[in-house]
């Protein structure tokens, strides 16, 4: 099996002052794609270590992914490290500095001289194009592949998908790989596996891969056959067999959040909603509005944090409070109603809990949360409980919630 | 001068799922006490990959330290590993053995047996103590120290603060190290820089280190000395001057969040405060609740989003909004004046602007947002241009209500 290193090149990773996300990404994508990376380095902006953590990555994988230190000033050495570790010079390559001119031509800018270094490549290796002034570079040793990529992340996510990506596919014998990535929400890992059965096993193709980041699963999908359009209709299949085992667990595909598909939906019904917050006190607002547009579907939210809150501005009675408790089934749905009847909404919802630490009881132990969806015809209405701590809490409840209203409009 | 290299282990880090924040924390860590981070590796559950970075870590550098791996169960093999490295045997420790019983006992469990493989470390090596089951571990070998610490983000900074650190300021060469962290607000760090003058010369001591995280700059004060109480009295010199410098930019020490400092004033003062969003939509009130007690200060918060909303919910006269606009001063100030009305707290903020990406024109671009505090005495109002995104600007506006609050509360 074909295996990948990837080296991060840059003072600032060492610094502590960037989080080293651009491996993170790479990682997935790789994997997804049936490539497992078995370790990742990152060095300083300094030639000896960078030459050093690429023979060190080639002893580990077969594919190496270098990012950062193409850039145009003293400190980006990359382009020279790798022509080191190549041993051959670097090459000034005209249609790059074309390309180069051309970028900055296009702004009404002259190009600075020193974008010049920009257009030299290792020689015998590759360009590989990209949208800001650095192209990547991919060169072939000792059958190792190296990709030199940019370390701006969006400029390297745009670069591995339109270029490295659809190379090692090439690698991998000759062979089309189609990836697809299903989202899903309300059930964990195993759970998700275990309604898959023997679709997960190894070696089985399309191979179907799992990942979890807070709370949302992503199946992808990797189909390999000798062309195109053959790995596109394994991988629809395969979609389709998952679509129908997981049902309403799956609410989207490649990077769609929660908030999205639920912001569209909303948009495309015409449908809007209002927020009624008590624990998760505007988080749920936030990812709501995290979505550029979200104006469309959502004019009104209240964080109602005391009972008074509850009361005076939703219209919750004290008398429910006083009976049930302020984290109640009945309070939660009440505060639903009082913010859909005030906002004159289609839907809202309303959210009461104990985010913790303190504030816990026997009967009602930190971590338990109500959250109501009223849609006009009724209240739904869910008890969840929620382990870990105050900020796992919260953002699980709010993420529920967004599902609930997911399910509400049979996305 | 000393160098560090950072050992990460775990799966996880290789699958896409988890980004490496612990690498980026000791980074910062291990720089604010002098000792610079040369080289981070990750790598999988696996003894021979542990083995191999561990070597190439001494190789780079004089202090290695690995996380992770030290949990009980079966892919958990740092221990086994790092024996192999030093080339002794593990070592069971009755007393690592009863303090893991103890840990299980006084949580009313008993231990699992596979905790046990808790309690054993390489012979001639140290154990480190931890808040849980798996002790830390320390040991030397050819002129170099390694440190292996748990991989649980909290349980790795707190045995990093308590146990690593003060034994790596003995390690500087028999002299006491004292590092104070000053958190400042409200400049770039250019800016800072430029203030201190000479203050941040390399070489100086105490050296003056700087780091940047989304707004908040931090200033570390690296003090050595003979002795600890010379070095604190140099750390404490630097301070006052830093804080004489830099005036109401500082908002706080050590770890402190501004949401925090300003939670922890109000608390200390009795007093309350209201929050009236527009596009910050929730996250002035996520970030305030996100402190643990916030309920002693913050009781009501509206989200209005829709001018119809500002009236309705807030009193914002219709006819205002038409002469100025919903993105103006006076809408900021009447939004805060309607929420400090409505309930009855000792301050309101009121916030609105233009996230984007859209929503933009000539005279009130995208990044225009504008901020007012209502202390009751009258309304401080502000307007901010932020450029970079929807996110970015929406987080910065956030911060900005917290430090004007701050300075309305003379911390």
């Amino acid at each position: 099996m074909i295996k990948a290193s990837i080296v991060s090149i840059g003072n600032e990773l060492l610094s502590g002052e960037t989080v080293n996300t651009n491996a993170t990404h790479l990682c997935a994508e790789l994997l997804a794609i049936g490539i497992p990376v078995v370790s990742t380095y990152a060095i300083g902006d300094q030639i000896d270590p960078i030459v050093r953590a690429l023979e060190r990555a080639c002893t580990d994988a077969d594919i190496v992914l270098a990012t950062g230190g193409l850039g145009p000033t003293d400190d980006d050495l990359t382009r020279q490290a790798l022509a080191q570790f190549l041993g051959v010079e670097l090459q000034l390559r005209d249609e790059l500095l074309e390309k180069i001119q051309r970028f900055f031509a296009g702004r009404a800018l002259s190009m600075p001289e020193r974008n010049k270094i920009q257009a030299y490549i290792p020689a015998g290796a590759r360009a590989l194009a990209n949208i800001g002034t650095a192209p990547g570079i991919v060169a072939e040793v000792k059958g190792k592949i190296l990709f030199a990529l940019p370390g701006v992340p969006m400029e390297m996510k745009r670069m591995f998908s339109e270029s490295v990506a659809p190379e090692l596919k090439r690698q991998a014998g000759g062979q089309a790989v189609v990836v697809r990535k299903l989202r899903c929400f309300g059930a964990g890992e195993s759970t998700i596996a275990e309604m898959l059965g023997n679709m997960m096993q190894r070696g089985r193709n399309p191979l179907i891969n799992c990942t979890a980041t807070s709370g949302v699963i992503t199946l992808h999908i990797v189909a390999s056959a000798p062309n195109e359009p053959r790995a596109e209709q394994m991988a629809q299949k395969d979609e389709q067999t998952l679509r129908s085992l997981l049902a309403e667990l799956v609410f989207g595909m490649g990077e769609q959040t929660l908030a999205e598909v639920v912001g569209e939906e909303l948009t495309r019904q015409g449908k809007t909603v209002a927020l009624a917050e008590s624990c998760t006190a505007g988080l749920l607002a936030k990812l709501l509005t995290d979505i550029p547009g979200a104006s469309e579907y959502f004019t009104h939210g209240w964080i109602t944090y005391s009972d008074e809150a509850k009361t005076n501005e939703l219209g919750v009675p004290a008398l429910l409070v006083e009976q049930y408790g302020a984290v109640s089934e009945q309070v939660a749905e009440s505060m639903a109603r009082g913010a859909r009847k005030k906002a004159r909404t289609d839907f809202a919802i309303g959210i009461t809990g104990i985010a913790g630490p303190s504030g816990g009881s026997e009967q009602k132990p930190v971590g338990l949360v109500y959250i109501s969806v009223d849609s006009g015809t009724g209240c739904e209405t869910k008890g969840c409980f929620f382990t870990h701590d105050r900020g796992f809490t919260r953002l699980r409840a709010a993420q529920t919630a967004l599902n609930m209203l997911r399910l509400k409009l049979n996305i």
